[in-house]
């Protein structure tokens, strides 16, 4: 790994800006945002990052390019096939990388927000499917193809198989066809179409509804949501219950009950 | 608690009306049907003699005012923030009895249908998700906005975020906006829309139909219904199997089957 | 079991014809291509067969009568009610083929494809739910009936529930209601609604697409994604990313890697 790291741009490969309380990640990794081992590894570090700025209280995950991603660098991946261990030991960290940035996404304290425009394919899909909240164009487009090219887009399907439903997530599979935005819409991919110039307008309006919330209440909530969601029903009531009382003894959630009675705007402390 | 059963007014907070098998539960309790300990605790109450009543082949739970319910009763647990506990002790009673009436509904013999006319908010939300089917007026509206007041809906999803999909309860949750009757029927929070004058009519119709269906089939199907989702397709399918030859050797089947062959209308014994 | 293969016609009752790595097996069994035992076990038993045969690449269920399936045969489980043990033998064994036959769909190394034209109803619908992939005609209609003859489809459900929504699972089969092809399509239960005089043609093309992939690609993604639907988060991308490490280093996804890289068509050698 110590190659990836002495890559060096003009541009960073991930442009980070914070504003009113929203981080707007942009990949520009020309040219296709292939998330390569440096890629992610970047992405991964701004997540981190950003659980312990308290500045944050949503992401915008998008891209600078004309697409959001086509996934896995193939180039740098075929490139380790001449490694001694004909590539087992890169594939292997790409792999655990991957499964751990996605993974970063759902864990992550923040709402993630894919805005996306143009093609998301195979771990660029995936990257739509594991942020909690996806606003796409009518412009975009989504596919998992790594069937056609002998190698099943069998981590992308994990974060797919939990968003869009048996037979539509075997189609995309299997036959490795693009579906359009409205389908993607449809199938529950994303949840929101909007005409592309519109896009960063509505993104950033929908960001800032959400950054307006008391962000420990979003955080509780989020964790709760991914947790309860693999449990059985009396287990997921019976810490979900518990997780509500909690949130109701914090001073947020006090504030916000007393400034709906009393119909005025709360002010939130995060605590 | 004793307060509370203290509460007298001239109309029961829940109707309860018997006829044609069906038992119809009109929610009062003004202005908002808030889902006060008192109230959880007289549904539960009313489930809960239903399971013995042979006379209850469906229940229809529906509101006798202007919107279908806005959940927990704000107020109430406000109140109880000057007890010794903070209202620790209340929240959990509150969360304990909420949690045990949407599982009593999943859980009952009976299959339960949310007849929803207007505002079905937090706990007014879970309720529709909790009941087996849901038909709404197309006047009806749908929200989970805890997250505006902050209290994250984290009960409310552990029913939501199994009627729709990932995305769309998510949308639901962290922005807490109102998602109108068709919105819901495509999520999948509804089975069906229809107009608001035929409401009553139609749900009554719908209920007759499942009315007519044999009482011991349709509560060994409810059961297995919920427990096999619960598990992986192996077990799911050990457990079906078993299920259908128990099914198959009731005398209800037995007529049931005839009737069919013999090209006449069953008659069942409930057995 | 011993009469059942005793069973003799001019027809098959299921034609099974190979072509182009097809395989498409047409159930014959009139007049409503009841689910016998003895249907149940010839296509188990050419299921079983296809495992082994490398030729085979996709399989495609139809019909050669004027509808898919109703189901099991009723008159077969009626006539064992006179078996001293009122039945109960039969109808286990006839549940457990099922289970088995269902089960052997999803297990299968090769995707299965339905298509479909005219009613698929009971275990009928259970088989289009059991397939990979479902295309059927805009004749098409689908109901989970057997709760108006006393005995509710439990084991469809199992395939059923794993297909569509919550409250649409619950709404066939509390009703027994039939939905048309475009509902079905809705719900999830198929992926595709062609017009009837095209249906062949399309779900050819359709399996053609599919056969033209690598069979051992397929045969690892199909796998995977079933293990995987059933984990968690974590335990799911845990394996699927040693299965994406597997099918890296075997030759296919070297040979198509490098085929996408050098803009030409791959040549699979399912290994």
């Amino acid at each position: 790994m110590g190659e990836i790291h002495a890559i060096r741009k003009e541009e960073p490969m991930i442009a980070s800006e914070l504003s009113d309380g929203i981080l707007l990640l942009t990949l520009q990794n020309p040219p296709a945002n292939a998330l390569s081992l440096a890629m992610m590894q970047m992405l991964l570090d701004l997540l981190l990052s950003a659980r312990e700025d308290d500045r944050v209280h949503v992401i915008i995950l998008r891209s600078g390019l004309k697409l959001f991603s086509a996934g896995h660098d193939l180039k740098e991946m075929t490139a380790h096939r001449s490694d001694e261990d004909r590539g087992r030991a890169f594939f292997e960290a790409t792999m655990r990388l991957c499964a751990e940035l996605m993974q970063e996404i759902v864990r992550h304290p923040r709402p993630v927000i894919a805005s996306v425009d143009g093609l998301a394919t195979a771990a660029g899909c995936q990257l739509v499917a594991s942020c909690d909240l996806a606003i796409c164009s009518d412009k975009s487009t989504f596919c998992t193809p790594g069937v056609n090219i002998g190698l099943f887009c069998s981590t992308p399907m994990v974060a797919l198989s939990r968003n869009v439903s048996r037979k539509q997530a075997m189609e995309m599979l299997l036959t490795g066809e693009t579906i359009d935005a409205s389908t993607a819409r449809e199938f529950g991919l994303v949840n929101r179409v909007v005409p592309q110039e519109y896009l960063n307008q509505i993104v950033r309006k929908y960001a800032q509804s959400i950054a307006a919330k008391s962000p420990l209440t979003v955080k509780i909530g989020k964790e709760a949501f991914y947790r309860q969601l693999e449990m059985g029903l009396t287990a997921a009531y019976d810490y979900a219950a518990g997780i509500m009382v909690e949130n109701m003894l914090a001073r947020d959630a006090e504030e916000g009950i007393n400034a709906f009675i009393e119909k005025r705007s709360p002010e939130w402390k995060g605590e």
